[in-house]
């Protein structure tokens, strides 16, 4: 894993993790790798994919570390991010939808 | 939507809805109109998306419907499906990622 | 409880925890009158919800036992298991939406 | 979908998906006008139905926007939302009960 | 129960459902007793899986709730804590693995 | 990961895995030996945890694989996963309880 997605991957917790349980920090992250080493599917579709994951999960904060995570990386905008949660809306219902609706509209202001 | 997004995504429990209560099978048409009319992302990304959504909530049938389309509809590889498949296999652990694998290889038969 | 919600409610697989494990057995039975000792709510409303809850969870099974046991308690309607079941296409999504919608189908042949 | 009906369920968020994403709003009232348009079951009733699956999904925010909202669309009662909750804790067990139940005191205060 | 696994395990809301519900509360302390009743398995490790099921579930107040219950029944340890999480990110996948570490940290502040 | 736990861990589909995507094979052994390498819960310990959080999802299909892997590994009891299951039933409600106890017969027969 290059250390751009690192940085933006792993939250502060991780920091912890990696001082306290290496062997287990550093099979996350060749879990990590591993995952976003995807042979036809570019990197920002799989991203796309894991913030659909999240956010049908109901998942306030991983929902809101993917939607940042994407928008500094790939300076994903609003709109891609409604795209998503069309998705989202379709295959996971109501609460889902309004809560991630939500999420991206705080980040926008 | 078109009549041949409707074929591939309705199943035949859909031909009875649409029979018997079609104004809950026109909200429904509606709502899948919506969802795929995405202003960004294209309609196969947002259907890797769903299937990506469908696999993590170790949705055998969902899953196996989502990549019979995605065959059908865009001639979708097994390296595509595996690269969705890795990210549920991130977010969403061991359990849904090996379920989805064996649906594919089933499929792939 | 008495003894037509006792068998209806608990399967075959219930009928071995009462023998093996009667403490166990006895606690759920407390539980289950208490959950379906209502103040205000009757109990077919109640099981309504239960089953709006298990189809929304995607349990096949848990669905079309609540769906059986419905239809020899209170003589239920399609009509008023697909008002159930709109409310769960609104709150969980197309998925289980239309994996319950299938089972109520195969019920009613 | 009445006005009343309309404004108790849409929250804040909503208000700018219909003006940004019109289409996709309109979709989202049909599809909500179809599932409360029960044949049979009324739609207090399929509100609370709706309640149980959000509480069973450990759905705060929606959980609580349930509870208002069937509080002030039906007056319903502390007793009638405990019915419904016993409900969530047979399905779905004690963290979904207990949380749900904190709501509930916390919008009696 | 004893008393002390009772104060432990419930928290506040308990007791004011134990004052309006009795029969409710009732049955929820017979469950409780009969669940950590094992006839194998010690009440300990009971509860090592109970934290990993909230965990799992992405349930930050029952997660959080469960790791003070056994820091204070059984003097629990970070590591064995972090033992239990790992079970969770290899069943469950990163966002509930890194929630509850977060919890975890924390904690221990 | 000595070769036992590999064997027994992983089934059919993950020997496709290994050869046509080896390095995702290669980053899952990395997790799972992380994983099972706790500092202090034993491994039997942590595979009965992880019984748990897969009957709690309601997966037939992991529920069934961990149960006959931990009666190979550990000659683990009927009373033993009961008591796992206690857990289930009182953090996850009736339906994953009884669908995991229909499995628990089966496996017995």
């Amino acid at each position: 894993m290059n250390k751009m997605k690192d940085e933006v991957f792993f939250g502060e917790g991780m920091a912890r993790v990696k001082k306290e349980y290496p062997e287990l920090y550093n099979a996350i992250v060749g879990l990590n790798e591993a995952v976003y080493a995807g042979k036809v599917i570019d990197y920002k579709t799989q991203k796309l994919i894991a913030l659909g994951i999240n956010a049908s999960a109901s998942d306030d904060r991983a929902t809101r570390k993917q939607m940042v995570s994407a928008m500094k990386e790939f300076k994903i905008t609003k709109d891609e991010i409604v795209d998503v949660l069309r998705v989202v809306l379709l295959t996971s219902g109501m609460p889902p939808f309004t809560k991630a609706m939500k999420i991206l509209y705080e980040l926008m202001e």
